[in-house]
Order: C-alpha cells, then structure tokens, then sequence
C-alpha cells in the first residue's frame, strides 16, 4: 500500500504555518510591499513597543507598508514560532505566537481569514534581551550561600536603599501617584532593576480607596482586577469592598518591595535641559525635597482631576456643597434634604448611600446616562474573558488581555453591540421602570454601550448595584432638567423648579489628565502635550480626528520623558508592562526611534 | 472487513480503570476480604481522614481488611473516578483519581503492580459536602447588590468581628501560636467558616523569624514553603530572607482576615467537661481574658520548647550564656571568644554569623551530624517535586504534596537512600575536608538522610549555607567532645580541654512538644496525650514501636478536643487542610468515627 502524502492533521495549523512562514519571509526580505500584500484589505496590526516604541495600529495594507517603511531597517524581526495550536472559526483562523526582534522578545496573535490574509495582527514586547526579569527559574536566590564577614542582610539593604533613594541617589523614574496604577508601574519597575520613587500624598497605599464613601466596591469583578505578579487568591470576593481592596495595595507595596513615599506631594516640576533631567520639588510629609528623575510618570488617575462647576449663586448657599470627589459619605445626612447633580457613576453611588442612611435626595439628570446592571454587563460583557468560565476553558489573565489588546479600536463598537442587544433584551423590564421614572436612557452614539464610552470619554454611564431601583422605586427622586442657578436654601432649575437644599453634591465629573501637567509643569507643557484618554472617535467629549491608540497613555507623548499611566485595574496591570520597558530600554540605552508619534489635536483645557 | 475488537489505546488507562472498578465494587459488596484482596502481599493504604478519620496508614491485605471491618459500614466511599491519564514506568501503573463518601468528597493516588494489585493506595478527604469552601465559583460577592437601609460595610463587619470575638462570643477553635503554622491553620478554618482565634505572643505576625540571628534564610525553598491559597509571586527568592518572610506573615494574616491576637500569651487551659469546652485563661497585652473554645490546637512549633543542659557550674560562669533560642545575634560579640556547644543547624548558622561578625568561635561536636549542602539538596532531594523544572513537568505543589503523602512511611528511607548516596558521590571532596577537620559526619542509621532525620526526629543534621566551609578552613574552631562543667570563664570538656569563652550558646535542641501541655493544662495530661513527633522507627531519638504516621500530629490525640499542628511550611501547607476538615466536622456535629486512634508508648518528658 502507497503511503499518502502528508497532510497536516490540523488545517488551521497549516494556514496560520504558511501565513507566520511567509511573513517571516516577507519581513527577512526588507520589503515593506511584500508584507503588506499579507494584509486584508481591511486590516489592522497593533503593536505594543515591539516594532515602533509606540502603542500603535495602522490600517490596511497601506499602513502596514508605511510603518514597516520607517521601522523595518532597524527592528530585525524573526523567529516566528506558533505557541499552541491554532484555531479555526466562522472562516477565521486564530494563532498565537512568539517571535524575537533585534533587542526584545514578544508574543503575538494573528487571525487570518479565508483568503489566507492576515485580518487582524497584534505584535507585543514581552521582554528585553539582557535585561530579563528575575522571575521563576531566574528568580534570585534570596540567601547568599558562602562566608562574607561583614554582609548585610536583606532588611539591611532594604533599609538602606528606602534612607537613600531620593537623598543620596536619584531615582531614574519618578511616579506622581500612589494609587493602583503607581503600584502596578513601580512593580514592575522594580522587577526590571530601574530605580523608582513613587509620591502619593496620602498616609497609606490603598487610601484613594479607603477615603470613598463606605458602601464602595469594585465596580469590576476580580478576574478582571489582578495585579501583576501577584494574583488575588481564589476566595477573594467578586467585587472588592474598598478598604479589603485599599489592605491589598498597602501589603503589595510592601511585598514587592517598592520606594513608596506617602504623605508626599508634587509642588513643581521642570525639565532642566542642560543636565536631561526633570527638578521635581516634592513635600513629603513637610519636608521639602527636590528629586531629579530622567523620566517622570503621571499615574494622577483619570478620575482624580474634578471638574467643579461654575453655577451663578453657588458662593451664597447656605448648607453643605461639594465635588462628589470630595463627599464625606452620608452618616451626617441623615433626615436632611440632599440634591445630587449629575447622573452618571458617582451620582448613582452617592445617591443610593445617602437614601440608605435616611436622607431625602434627589438627583438632578442634566443628560442621558447608560445605565447597565452589573450581573448582566459581567455574563455578556466580560465573560468570555474574565470569569470563573473562561479560566476553566483556559482562558488565562494574560491571555485574556492579549486577546483584549488584540480587538482593534477602530471596530471595538462591532464586537460591543450586540452585547448590549442583548442586555436590553434580557432587562427590557428594567429598562422600561427606569424610563416610566423619567430617567433619560441612552446606549452610547452607536449603541456599543459602557465599555466604548469608558474608552472614548471615561464617563457617560453607571454600573448598577442597586440605585436603579431606587430611583425606579420613586425612593431617590428624580428631576430631569439643567441647573440655572444655586440660591441660599437649594438649586433652580431652567423650568423654575426649586430644589431645597441641606447638601449639594456636585457629581460633575473630572478633566482630562493633563490638567496635572498644567498644575505641575505649567499650561504650556500641558498645551503641548493636549488632551489625554479618549479615542478621537468624533462622539461627545471625544472628539475627532480618528486617533487609533488612547490619547497619550503609556506611550510617548510630544514631552519627552513625560509619560501618562492609569486606566482601571486591568490597564494598569497590562500596559504598565510596555510603559514599563519603554522606560527600560531609555534607562539602558537601547535606542528607541519611536514611528507614529502621538500628534496633539486637543488642549484639553 | 471486520471492526477490530475495541482496545484501549492506553493500557496503562485499563489497568487502572479494571482495578478502581473492582475496588469500588468490592467496597460496594460490604466485604473487606474482597478489597483485600486488590491489595500486594507488601502493599500500604494511606488514609487522610476520607476513610478512618484520621491521618493513617494500613498495610497489606491484612490492615486493609482490619480497617474496613471497622469503618466500611459508615463511609460508604463510591464515584471512583480517573482525574487524569494514567501512566506507567517499570510495571508500575500510576493512577490520580476522585471520589466521595457519605459525607465528604475526595482524591486519591493508586499504584498497581504488574499483577494488577495495589502496591500503595493514597486517599484524601478534600471537602466536606454542604461545607465546600467559598472559593473561584463559589467565592463571595463582596458587593451586596440592592438597597439596605443602615448596611454594614465590609470594614465594619470587619472590625465587629475582631471587636466581640473572644469578649461577647466564643472561638470554635483556639490556635496557641501565630507562626506559620498557626496562621496556614487559620486560614483554612476561617475559609470553612469555623470561628477561630490564634494567640501569640509576640507583637506582630512573623515576628517570630524577625526576631532571629540576622544572617537567617529559609533552608528550604520557595517552591516547598507556599501557604495556602496564596502562593508566592513568581519574582519570590529561592530562599526567603527572614524579615521578608516575616513580612508576607503578616500581610497573609491581614489579607486572609485572620483573628490574631498578637502579644498574647496562653496561662492555663482546662476541659470544663461539664460544659464541653476549655477554659484558657491569656494575657493579652496585660488583660487577662478567659477564652471558651471547644477545641483546642498547639501549634506553637516543633522547635520552640527549648531543652536547656544542665551541666554542672553553669551558675557560676562569667559571661554571656543562653540557649540558642535566645541568642541575640552576633553583633555584641566582635573580638570576643564564643562557645556554640551543639553541631547541628542552629550550632552551624550561629557559628558563622558569630565568625561573620568577627568574633573567635568554637563549636563543640558532642556527636555525630549529617550535614548535606543546600543545592545538591535542592537537586537531588526536592528538585523532581518543588521546582521550577518540576512546575514545568506539571508537578503542581498540590500535585507535589499527594505524591509526597502517597509514599508511605514505612518504605520512604528506601527512596530516600539513594539520593544520599548520589549526594555523598558529588559532594566527596566536600565531606573529605569536613573529616580531615576532624568532623564527625553521620548520614543516619540506615543512611536514609536529611530528611528522615527530620520526620523521625526533627534534629541532628545542618543544611550547609556556608558554615562547613568555615570548619573546613579552620575559621570556625572545632573540638569534639563532651561537656564536663562550666567553669567561671568558659567551658571544660571530659578529655580536659578548657575553653575559655565570653559567650556560650547552648545549641542543644528542643524538646517533644507535648512539653506545651504540661505547662498550660499539666503534667498528667501531657503523660496522657504521649510524645509528639517521629515515627516509631527504632532509631536514635525516635523509639519505637512502629507508629506509621507522624506521632500525634494534625490528628486526634489520646485527649479529645486537643490537637497538634506544624512541621515546616510545606506540612503546615498540606496537613492544616485535614486537621482543618476534622475540626470542622465535629464544628457540625458530623459523626467521625476515628479508626487506629493515636496510641501512646512514651511520655517525651
């Protein structure tokens, strides 16, 4: 009997075999046009550092052509190798891989569609060369085996370096903010040996969690929520209270050993241009100490700037008014007449803790608000990737951030709308108590709901975890229409309503983040750095042009050595990886002629 | 053509099934005989609590039928189930599998032989039905979605819990002991549920490896030392510096929401038999407080009753003299000459920070001692379970503990000989100068080693970090021998050597820790309850008759409602679960019928 010939037992391996192989080859051959003829003609390649030193996706061959054109002379990509099985669907094949360029390693993912072309391609930095992190089998040894009159022990060490580092040595990268973006940047700093301070002006890590109003959770479920290196335990519960979230970030300081000044406040920063360094003029805890970083981090939150309203009347109200950031919580409401203005996140969370602890409240909605029950947004929204579910079908955190990373932007919408389809589907009955109400709903400009507004404008919605009802319930009232002035006992509205007043909470959201810049550095550098968060996709308070990366953050701005660090939970925890080798590779020397270089559209005043 | 018969593609897969069939089957029938019978004629059934309620382990036929006879009318095991493939290696089938009884699930581990008989046989109770722990799918909320006037946060809740605990309600379970043992016994109680308080004395979480000799790492390694739940981040250090261990103590403690009664310390303990419970009079932190438990668990460390010599004109020396327990470190001792009398771990780590510090250093060898060096200890004794390459090979810690539970006690020295012999073969020049310095070198009665030492008498060996090198090269002194007296300025030795000293460190080990008992409930129940530790093996410090499991340890005791947890961080890890288990049952009130009760043939006074 003839041996057949050898067919591939898995197809899906062979197309995505041929497609690594020819790409491969293409990009050996130094030939923009030949790798960009492996592209769809619609078609996006993300990359994260590998191949531009940038967080950049370009479109379609002839993006592909341009980027590879200033970049392919330098970046000596190879080694392309599959790193599990690929596989097939709806005519699309996926395939995980690994590959190398001249000074990193990375990993990538590639879905090829049925003309054997490369759909979507995202390209990721994983390591640098020489400059691994000592982890698993090169994890360090801890004792040091052998006689050494006179060593000094680790808490000696540790010690030491925490007396010196901004006093007698001078940190390579300064993080202003000590929240869960400034933990998870300075981790992994600290992973990849690069000297750090991170400033945060409370007394403890996990404060900007413990200071909120008592009821706070997590709005996002754990799976979602992990920090790097260190994973919550599997008991931990699905929605963090805050101050069980606030002990995790105080002892993950602690056990990842960071140089972590509390009680520390930025007063100044310049870029001294003859010595390359910033003079960084810090408070801590009323000392006054200058530091001279060579990069410096903004991890200030994206919801950290307020922006307080500026309604005729407000310097003669007689009872208590504040920024929702400000809000003290409700214990000394109790029986008082609250007005909330706003209707966003906050709003709703300030609400609902006021109603519970016996106060009259009424929420003023200026617009309309998308409003998605939690249980539903974790079953349709986030499941497939992070969930109990997804781990058992090997979906791990890394791997569901690459598959995350790997969406394009610019057709995130699609892969969102029929998931609040869905939502509106199952909840139509809530949906429907919630307009009888007079809450004024909406889905986002093109129905692709809460996950696109968080990207575009980081506002606009509310996760609920119960105020709905309430306000469906008629137990938080409410009253649609604009504000026309703050009078001595409450707040008129346009139609000549009078709400009474003991409380007035501004939930009225927060600026973008280079309002910082401008406080720290001044308005000119804030200026020239613009706008920070939000896509450019031409929907409210994200305007246009078409950006194709979130404005500003983790990559090179138009202020060198000024960088932007934040995001939720799952941000931080992934692209402080790539910030973090970006800022690496300019502590080494590794050069890093950066393509695509974010251009500024957009103040942001 | 015809179909050929169906054959299994695995043979191994086969066996393994034919043979759990048959097991289960015979179960089924009610007849010890016919179990029996699957068992070798030398052949051994570890049990952890799913079977005997108790940590035990039966060997050949005969033990099997012996323990059936008492336990299968009311465990009614059934739902055996391969977890993975089986495999095969030199004839013998290795098989992992699940299970449950009426009251509890588990898993097991099966080796048969070629001729289809089980040559050992692990089963391990891992939850208890109705009591499964809040964990992954089933973890807590967190949030409480809704409206609740007057809600409690979770920090609230919190700090209620620790406020009343032990003042206006009562602990199921006391723990005396907050170190590593303790807090992993905590940890599980508090998963399942079952109020618990640890009392310690010292005043902070780890404190009790702080508060040792600078210099001190652990001797084993980070893959062997993970606690539950919460395994070390992968950047963790081989072998972990004390303070950095003592640190992710307490964090563990506070993340894991453990009630930890720190600078407390236990006086007294009765059984109120009228009311079924204990009444343990602490101090906590100058308050004495009455706890009532209804169970009681020492876990204040195996090496933690000090046994202080009593070598005659110890009363009238000069300087310096402590047990080794107390030894302050070394820095109060440059220039000055120092006695260690002992040559085991703590003699050795003593010795060479004392050296380190600069002081004149002489070690009294009063009888032989193993020593191995830490990495080929690590590569030859651990290297195939806790490892990176173990990992790698997907040898899990969980998967790594059962492996190490399923060789039974009784045959381990004859695993464990070979390791020794490759290590003496490696390490020849090593042990060639330890001997041409005049050391006096063992490897066990029957050369089984580092680690049978350990489990059968938890003592007279020193895992070398370095210290061998400096009795090698003369810097540590060595003078074997034994102690005659101390004189006023040093110490005299039967072959009358006089040595004169400014320090003399008694490093001459701990005690059974039944020596607990008799301070805090008293002598006779100390007698009652035996000797804790070793095996039973006949050889020196561990008489027998033969035990075939730990003495009293992490299981019932001749006295009801007290119990013994610890042993280093890998038994800490593995056995606080089925202590955990056995405390919860009687916390329920589920019957536990305890077969081979602990018997006692020695008091350890």
């Amino acid at each position: 009997m003839e041996r057949p010939a050898e067919v591939p037992a898995n197809a899906a391996r062979a197309t995505a075999e041929r497609w690594l192989g020819d790409f491969e080859a293409a990009l050996a051959s130094g030939n923009p046009q030949a790798v960009a003829d492996l592209f769809a003609p619609t078609s996006f390649w993300r990359d994260l550092v590998a191949f531009t030193w940038n967080l950049k996706t370009v479109e379609n061959p002839a993006g592909v052509k341009d980027m590879l054109e200033s970049v392919l002379s330098h970046v000596a990509p190879k080694g392309f190798t599959l790193s599990e099985e690929p596989t097939e669907e709806g005519g699309i094949v996926t395939a995980w891989f690994t590959f190398e360029t001249g000074v990193a390693r990375g990993e990538g993912l590639v879905r090829i569609n049925a003309e054997g072309k490369a759909w979507t391609l995202l390209t990721a930095m994983t390591e640098l060369k020489g400059f691994e992190e000592p982890m698993r089998d090169r994890r360090p040894m801890g004792a040091e085996h052998g006689q050494d009159p006179g060593r000094k022990s680790w808490a000696e060490k540790r010690a030491e370096e925490a007396a010196t580092l901004g006093i007698e040595t001078q940190p390579q990268v300064l993080i202003i903010g000590g929240g869960q973006g400034g933990i998870a940047l300075g981790a992994r700093l600290r992973q990849l040996g690069v000297p750090t301070i991170i400033v945060e002006k409370n007394e403890r890590p996990g404060d900007s969690w413990r200071k909120r109003y008592k009821s706070l959770c997590l709005h996002d479920p754990v799976w979602y929520d992990h920090l790097p290196y260190l994973p919550f335990p599997p008991n931990w519960p699905v929605f963090s209270p805050k101050d069980k979230i606030g002990d995790w970030l105080e002892m993950y300081t602690r056990v990842m050993e960071l140089n972590y000044w509390a009680k520390t406040t930025a007063k100044s920063a310049r870029w001294d241009d003859a010595k390359g360094e910033w003079e960084v003029v810090v408070d801590r805890d009323g000392e006054e100490i200058t530091l001279r970083p060579k990069e410096l981090v903004f991890a200030t939150g994206m919801s950290a700037k307020p922006n307080i309203p500026n309604f005729p009347g407000m310097d003669r109200f007689k009872g208590d008014q504040h920024h929702s950031s400000q809000h003290p919580g409700p214990d000394a409401y109790k029986g008082k007449k609250a007005v909330v203005i706003g209707s966003n996140n906050s709003a709703h969370d300030i609400c609902a803790a006021l109603w519970e602890a016996g106060a009259d409240v009424t929420m003023v909605q200026r617009s309309t608000t998308h409003i998605v029950r939690s249980d539903p947004l974790m079953e349709y929204g986030l499941g497939a990737l992070y969930s109990e579910k997804a781990l058992a079908n090997g979906i791990t955190t890394h791997k569901a951030d690459m598959i995350f990373a790997s969406l394009p932007y610019r057709i995130l919408h699609e892969f969102q709308i029929p998931i609040y389809d869905k939502i509106r589907e199952v909840d139509a009955a809530f949906y429907e108590g919630l307009e009888k109400a007079g809450f004024q709903l909406d889905w986002g400009p093109d129905n692709s709901g809460l996950f696109m507004k968080y990207l575009r404008r980081g506002s606009g919605y509310y996760i609920d975890v119960g105020a709905s009802q309430l306000v469906i319930d008629g137990k938080i009232k409410l009253k649609a229409g604009q504000v026309e002035a703050i009078t001595e006992t409450g707040v008129k509205l346009a139609d000549g309503t009078e709400l009474p007043a003991d409380l007035i909470v501004y939930a009225t959201g927060y600026g973008s983040m280079n309002g910082w810049v401008a406080d720290l550095v001044g308005q000119e550098a804030a200026d020239k750095v613009g706008k920070v968060w939000g896509l450019g996709s031409d929907t409210p308070k994200d305007p246009g042009p078409w950006e194709g990366e979130q404005r500003n953050m983790w990559k090179p701005t138009q202020i060198e050595h000024l960088w932007f660090h934040g995001g939720n939970l799952h941000q931080s925890r992934h692209y402080s990886l790539y910030l973090a080798l970006q800022l690496k590779a300019r502590q080494e020397g590794i050069p890093t002629p950066v393509y695509g270089q974010q251009e500024v559209h957009h103040t942001g005043r």
